[in-house]
């Protein structure tokens, strides 16, 4: 008889090349966009009005990439990280087409490295997404790897592979909405005056406020991305995990960490690449978010003037405010209280 | 002075045949999609994707079968089970034509049966409830019973009707939506290669997910039904009652169960008939619900080769997982962790 | 280096007659009604069914007034009420053009009065603050003090100036949305047969339902508007305040009292104006809320049969039931339960 309900993917059910086509395409509504609102309460203009995305000559307000990202995102979790012990991290990540209210995205997966550890009970699993809309075109790219459970700890270990990944996206190939003119960019309605050419590599920004987690939320965004990791969603499960209870799901951390960087980050009116990620500690129902970040990098872009690429390092912290910009200790390992250590890339409007 | 605030009506208040137009029409939209994917996370595609639907004849991604069930019977709690004890059953259901984003339901319920209960103080209502959309089309049709509160002990009993229901809704009684042709439908897409053909009578499925509900969700979920009950939203109330505390509306017990039988289930693309259900035990807020299916029966349809109808029963449990298929015990009883017991038709692709 | 992360707006920041412009315009949307629907369940079917809507002359069912209104109010937080230690009052609040989704409501506001307290380290700011849509229409008009800290108590105070406000906006100055007419409601349909020719001044009427509040609810709400105040966001921060947790929003609990009112009032289809209101004691998360109501005044408005204006005082209690109408102590101080004082006009339908 056909097997028909699953437990997800094995360490030793993946093989180096071989392609997942996720399941559940998904459209992504202005429905979809209240309730992120509601759980991050972001206030990056080009995402909130219509009116402001069309100055900038989007048709409407193109969806929050982060949002576009996690839903990319989801689609890959019943196939590759139902049995993940933790998502290591992420890189060469790239944002391309926006995506609209309306719009469809599906994504497929390729495995480009494997790792059995040293444990011998599992192994790491590094993917290649991509998220593609209606029409085919790209709207998100990245990789990740994922430490996941063997089924069998005596089933043989692969050759290692590990694949070379970029340290960062280089401003080459970071994707710029075909019409999008920042020209007439208002940055008083969007919130602050500073523009790219006001930002100096290596300053740093305490983004002030904080976001206490509620277990509703994270649970009810997790279900909105159609991710069903068990570690988010069963607290019977969880309870007699090493952790006691349920785990904040990560692209959450990262959602609200981005909400609160708009306190000092106002103008990274789109998110071109996210360059490396790691969740440092795991982050429970109740914890108060707060984060800090620090200038990395600045390029221009080939061919704009309207437009500059800042590369930005954001370190959130659970139950910390973030005034001492708290990061690694002496010993080069991080602070307990520091959850993400996030580099990503964003455009920000230059001052024409 | 006209009266104006209303407690709800009372075991006396309902007479045989009565016929309630209920307030309140409601247009379901994209929106309450995306709130209801947030609680629920169900993986459906044809529920989740506009081109996934159209590949199958549909203008568009329909609503959820249940989002729409619940939003028809959200429509009657204030004239019908306001002041109910407990809800009963349900029978003789059959979802009707496909309710689309902008749609617009409204509901009227007549009084099919009425029979006081042995202890006199309360009564058990027998409504067949009908919602229909802007056009008048048909979208539910089901009976349900409540026990429903007397305001006056000493009113006088009714002479006790109790209808006649079909033990299932019969095949020729489905209704497939207009226009909709499953011949090109992608099963890798959908989540699952298992088809109708695939599916024994009396085969078993652990759908292996667990689901916590929180109450906030409960509580989001009853309001977006516009459902007043008091018994899910009043916790100062409810701390005074036998339970101590807030009891989980049902339809989120449903949602939950329909969630996690895509694991299993994931081809049961269209909810057509519910031929019986039972809440077994209250449910609290932090249980954790799973939920385990067995396959009832088989039926083609007159005319099509593309779909077959399969009945099934699925149950749910609250804080025990399912590998073992709780259910009944030697004495006839419901196990103490069953919580539901629904008998339900769905519409599956066939192999062609 | 420019200042790019900010801590609000302090009492000595605020100059009489100064104008703020407030970021981030906002796209309203069907999903912000779900939401909305999520966290409030009102059944005022204006609000509800494009159906019902278009029978009255709407092009479709308009946003919920006091949507709108938080809406328009959450656009200034950043700059006025950031360092608020209390909300002190409204008054002369009026709703305009009704909003649609779709619209984009922006918001500016100027300082009509500063007056520095007793104790010094404080302030109240007097602010009038107009929203509009993407059309330049009003939609929403309101004043509003806030009690503001000062960044340095020594600080000098500025000259004390009061606005002189209305008592209650008077009703030729209330909006009837364009092409409206009411002869045809079907207050049937509308779940009371209570039109205005049926309430008396000086009636009083219990809402009789409660509703519980959640953190999450009251979270997610306050993140909907894009209000960021921390007191209502950041567990953390509150647990050394003097209330050692989270304080309820004040548009949450107004919302709440609305969605209650139904029971009652379900003819009061439009929210016309704001005349005071008062948020007599905080609300935690876990508190019960109920309501009760008295008609202050009714007033014809000039050239029209079919509406008539109806001033309403609804009051707010916590984990206390309404049946007697709490208010006032002999003292003429509110009752410890009392939570909300709001003098607000609805318009409701004539009978014809």
């Amino acid at each position: 008889m056909m097997q028909k309900a699953h437990r997800g993917n094995f360490f030793e059910d993946f093989r180096l090349g071989q392609e997942l086509v996720h399941a559940t395409p998904r459209t992504i509504t202005r429905g979809d966009t209240a309730v992120y609102l509601a759980l991050y309460g972001a206030r990056f203009p080009v995402h909130c009005s219509d009116v402001f995305a069309r100055s900038l000559g989007y048709p409407c307000a193109p969806l929050d990439d982060w949002l576009v990202f996690h839903m990319v995102f989801g689609r890959t979790v019943a196939d590759i990280s139902w049995n993940a012990v933790s998502n290591l991290g992420y890189a060469d990540g790239r944002l391309g087409a926006p995506v609209y209210p309306g719009d469809t995205v599906s994504t497929t997966s390729t495995v480009i490295g494997l790792r059995e550890t040293s444990s011998g009970d599992t192994g790491v699993v590094y993917v290649r997404s991509v998220g593609v809309n209606q029409n085919g075109a790209m709207v998100a790219d990245y990789v990740r790897w994922v430490m996941v459970r063997k089924r069998d700890p005596e089933a043989p270990a692969p050759d290692p592979e590990v694949p070379q990944l970029p340290l960062a996206v280089s401003a080459d190939r970071l994707v710029v909405p075909d019409g999008v003119r920042l020209d007439g960019y208002d940055s008083a309605m969007a919130g602050s005056l500073a523009l790219w050419d006001d930002y100096t590599v290596g300053e740093r920004l305490d983004h002030v406020e904080g976001a206490t987690v509620e277990q509703a939320e994270q649970m009810m965004v997790t279900r909105l991305y159609q991710n069903n990791a068990p570690v988010h969603l069963n607290a019977q499960l969880m309870k007699d995990s090493r952790f006691g209870q349920r785990l904040v799901m990560a692209g959450h951390i990262i959602s609200v960490v981005r909400a609160l960087s708009f306190n000092g980050l106002a103008n990274g009116f789109r998110l071109a690449a996210i360059n490396g990620g790691r969740h440092t500690a795991p982050v429970f129902a109740g914890d108060t978010l707060y984060a800090w970040s620090e200038v990395l990098d600045k390029a221009t872009l080939a061919g704009r003037t309207d437009i500059g690429a800042m590369q930005v390092r954001s370190v959130a912290t659970k139950n910390r405010s973030c005034e001492e910009y708290p990061f690694k200790n002496g010993d080069g390992r991080y602070e307990p209280s520091v959850v993400l250590d996030l580099d990503y890339t964003v455009l920000v409007p230059r001052r024409t």
